[in-house]
């Protein structure tokens, strides 16, 4: 008998690609130079914000002038911040090879309830990696075709829905689609960084042109506080950067040497164009607007204003565009996997645990999808708010990743610990402050939202991880001798009755082929008149074998009338009960809607009594060959 | 063994009332002052907008002076209209005295597709009054109060949820409540007509003032065109006469005399109302606006300017919104009882005919709520875009119910047959006339969708109605017969086993109780390593009564893995197979939400084979008692 597939399981064949059995989970190595393409492009992206939010911290209070002044030092403190983070990150690589993500090394350095607070914040901040990724993505696209501006939102969730639908075919980390954007996007801004400089030193260095609808730009005086502003607002550009120390597996042989390597290049180039842009705004006087981001209008200014630069200021565009996208790719890497860890261990839902049709964290991508398409409704795909929420998350899983390997350097004393205290000692403490700055300098514009949420979701998975674990105790409690219990010594088969028709044939067919101390029908009587013309067919038809039971039934709760029965039948306590339900299958999905539930309603109802096992008998419509004349009669009788 | 009452039932009875048992389905009986208040809401109602409508069609076209010639002549061509009808209707209540809506007298003597016509374009009207009625409803408290109108249309959906759930728990047709709002708006109109008249005729009717936002002004040539067009939009005055003719069994007897004598009233009434309120308009020279209602400028204007009339003003005001609303209420009796007839024949989907927890029809108002949200979604409350929708529906019922009565009147020639074959005739060719004048004139405007929805609609129930009498055929063929065919002569149980648990050991355990030819366990193996750790620990447990099966299962599809161990049970024709699935009930709804729903799954794919039962033998968390020691334990385990 060989059943044919559904229409839906067809459908989702066509929408996903064929169904990967579990032994084609594979993963493909990673060289150098793709290895960088594919981990760098969240680090790298955000370069292309990420002197903009400096700006738009200060400027509306230093003043058009001042500025220039903070924007290049404030940017130096940053990349510092970023060379210690990356021989942070070094260290982490070498200790673990397989899996350094900042869940696992908090969970084995740390503990089990630190790791939740360290992932939680990491998986906030993957949420918020898609939505600003996404969303200054768009930017850098209606910087180039303004026509695009009043869509930003529409485009924006379209193209969440695209990657998460690519997510869900299972795209491969693959080095051919990551290395082109990528690329393409670290020479078109080495490229703009060199042409700005050459053409400023040669002809000195000219203010981009004030855009329309500019931001407000103040004129008070600079001090600690403001500065710090603006170094909270640039934190944004260090997300990213744990992102090769989660895949170091994925590097060819050996690995971890590979990882180390790549880890340094992609920090020297994030260091470098970072100081680059930033160097270029200050000396142009760029000034932030809601339609031209800060890096397009550097880029129109650095290439000038020939045929030739108009074109290669597009290509710039694309780049970026190209590159946000693929960042906001990886969170939809690295989430699923992170949840799927977390599930592992009992504190998020199983199901995240699950790989679907094409091996993939199915579920994960799912909830990342719409998880990171609130706060881009929300805030109008407008990076500029929802900078604040961002950065906070991924600042503490880097503390707490770091003094995991702080710990561990102690614990473990291996060769060369003292320095590997010192490094993650000092990569902890200053994350730490910066997780802080960050805290406090952006709470009121949103990070507060993120310090309240992380405690709250870290309350629940703790309370989530509690019921999995009373439900673990109870179901292997003793089960060997559970396996071999006793069994009761009364059987009892009830099978419900609506109507006298084939499902109920069938019903009474199968009730008849099981061994039974007590076998009746029963009708819960709703409408009385038709419970007595049952009766009475029933005893017309002498069902010696399965006598009828009607029960009153006047407030029209089936499932309730029908779980007073069963209960009565269990009341002795040594009977096993089987509560047959006729169960009619259709043969087209819309044939089922013009039907009720009632057999789910009462197979709920009654499972809800231990003991009372609940049966469906199915009946297969199309099972039962009518000929056209007996319908044409039925239809004439139905019509007059 | 008694079993509490679920969470979600005891919150229904709270939001609903307690249950009602079916005895307790009874009609109050009214009395001609009562009757007229609870049937006349929404023909009386629709004086509040009818005027403006007229206005609406014809002002941009030929101007603030031609207007005062046309309103009055064309509100009596309708009321021409009206008693028309009321004599046909008389006829109708003489000849139905238990029932004589539209699908009942059309089905009778027209046969059961044209009822389905009529049925469906009066359902389409019963949703617009819903619409329409809150629409403007909501226009008499802006008119009144300003503040409001930014509101309307999210008011408007809060009143159509409010009606929705007082009919969910299910309001009485009851005098009191519909008496006061209905004479205070009879009374409040006639006290403004009069006030207006005699003032009129004292000091000379002088102009309204013109609104702030009034509509445009035309200034063309008056044509027949012209004059039907506002025939047209009048039109909607005249639904609601019907209702009356559906609601005869609710009168103290001679119950088809007092209805009789009631409709005429009403016709009266309104005809009066409907001419008054014309008349002043015109003489105001009142000019409709977005913002103010024709009605409410006629009112301000009539009662003067003292305090004293500013009170009745609200008074007037209030009095329309609430039978307005009382309207919209109407609909949600009517439309219920309508669709439980369609669904009666089998015509509409069989839930419609389920009476709820409180014994009204519970799916209905439901649908009805839905569908009248979504046009006042679409077109922003706003009465003036719903019209041309409106009144050709009730208009096609009104024709296909009077055109019944005429065949009624040749074939039983009763006493007076002659001059009721007169009245009914007259009174389809006038309405065919009316059905045909407002599609034409409204056509672009609207009516083009309704002319379009009918017939796709009735298409829709014919296909519903062969479907379910399809079913039925196959569902009674020879099921005598097939309550006595014999018995298959094998039984092979098999249980479906995930891991080594109580549910399992549970279902184990009822597996034993059951006589069968085979008795196995099959585990469906996603993951290798987790079936073998299975499969050693069955060995170790000597399950020789339940042998262990593990099936491959490389793609992670149970349910196909399971499906194909079925089918190839049920290959020999004369086996019967159980599929014992164990099934945890959980203590909390979301204890739930933490699993996947395998166990559904899995029964849904094997009921797809015939002769595949599928038991679900319950586990119930918390039947198992674990001690805190135990509890403890097990968590020190996993936390280190």
């Amino acid at each position: 008998m060989d059943v044919p597939e559904t229409s839906g399981y067809r459908l989702k064949n066509k929408v996903l690609g064929p169904a990967l059995t579990t032994d084609q989970l594979e993963h493909e190595r990673l060289g150098k130079p793709t290895a960088l393409a594919v981990f760098a492009s969240d680090a790298l992206s955000s370069t292309a914000y990420a002197s903009e939010e400096i700006l738009r911290a200060m400027l509306p209070v230093i003043g058009f002038l001042a500025f220039t002044a903070f924007l290049v030092p404030i940017t130096l403190a940053l990349v510092t911040v970023l060379v210690i983070l990356v021989f942070s990150y070094r260290q982490t690589i070498k200790a673990y090879p397989s899996a350094g993500g900042a869940y696992i090394v908090t969970k084995d350095n740390l503990g089990l309830m630190p790791a939740q607070v360290a992932g939680v914040a990491l998986l906030t901040d993957y949420i918020l990696t898609v939505a600003v990724s996404v969303s200054a993505g768009m930017a850098a696209l209606y910087s180039a075709v303004p026509f695009f501006y009043p869509y930003r939102v529409e485009m924006a969730l379209l193209f969440i829905a695209i990657i998460a639908w690519g997510n869900l075919r299972g795209v491969k980390e693959s080095g051919r689609i990551f290395a082109v954007p990528t690329y393409a996007f670290i020479i078109s801004m080495f490229a703009m960084i060199i042409t700005g400089l050459v053409r400023g030193m040669v002809g000195g260095f000219s203010h981009v042109p004030m855009p329309a609808e500019h931001e407000a730009i103040g004129s008070g005086a600079v001090g600690l506080f403001l500065v710090l502003k603006g170094f909270a607002s640039g934190g944004a550009a260090m997300t990213g950067v744990e992102a090769i120390s989660n895949g170091v597996p994925a590097f060819k042989k050996p690995e971890a040497k590979h990882a180390r390597e790549t880890l340094v290049i992609m920090g020297a180039i994030l260091g470098t164009l970072f100081v680059g842009i930033s160097f270029l705004a200050a000396k142009y006087h760029t000034v932030p607007s809601a339609k031209v981001t800060v890096i397009s209008q550097v880029a129109k200014h650095a290439f000038g204003n020939g045929p030739a630069s108009h074109a290669i200021f597009f290509f710039v565009q694309a780049a970026t565009m190209l590159i946000l996208v693929l960042a906001a790719n990886t969170s939809f890497a690295d989430f699923p996997r992170l949840a799927s860890f977390h599930a592992d261990d009992a504190f998020m839902p199983k199901q995240l645990t699950k790989r679907g049709h094409r091996l993939v964290f199915s579920n994960g991508i799912v909830a990342l999808a719409v998880a990171a398409a609130i706060p881009v409704v929300i805030f109008k795909a407008d990076v500029n708010h929802l900078i604040p929420l961002y950065a906070i998350g991924v600042f503490t899983s880097f503390t707490l990743s770091q003094a995991g390997m702080s710990v561990r350097h102690i614990k473990l004393k291996e060769q060369g610990w003292k320095l590997g205290l010192f490094i993650n000692g000092l990569g902890a403490f200053t994350t730490g402050v910066v997780t802080i700055v960050i805290g406090v300098m952006k709470f009121w514009h949103g990070a507060w939202f993120v310090i309240v949420l992380v405690p709250v979701m870290v309350a629940l998975l703790v309370r989530l991880n509690r019921q999995y674990e009373a439900e673990s105790v109870e179901l292997e409690h003793e089960v060997d001798d559970a396996m071999q219990a006793p069994v009761r010594t009364r059987h009892s088969v009830l099978v419900l009755v609506s109507d006298l028709d084939r499902p109920t044939a069938r019903a009474i067919q199968y009730a008849r082929t099981l061994q039974a101390d007590e076998r009746r029908a029963v009708h819960a009587a709703a409408d009385p008149e038709k419970a007595e013309r049952l009766a009475h067919r029933w005893q017309e038809l002498n069902m010696i074998r399965v006598p009828l039971d009607i029960v009153d039934c006047p407030d029209r709760r089936l499932a309730r009338s029908v779980m007073d029965v069963v209960a009565e039948e269990l009341a002795d306590g040594r009977t096993e009960v089987t509560v047959l339900i006729p169960r009619r299958e259709y043969t087209h999905w819309w044939h089922r809607l013009l039907h009720d539930r009632t057999s789910d309603e009462l197979a709920k109802a009654v499972g809800r009594l231990p003991h009372a096992n609940v049966t469906f008998v199915p009946y297969h419509f199309g099972s039962t060959p009518i000929s056209a004349e007996e319908r044409a009669a039925y239809h004439a009788a139905k019509h007059h």
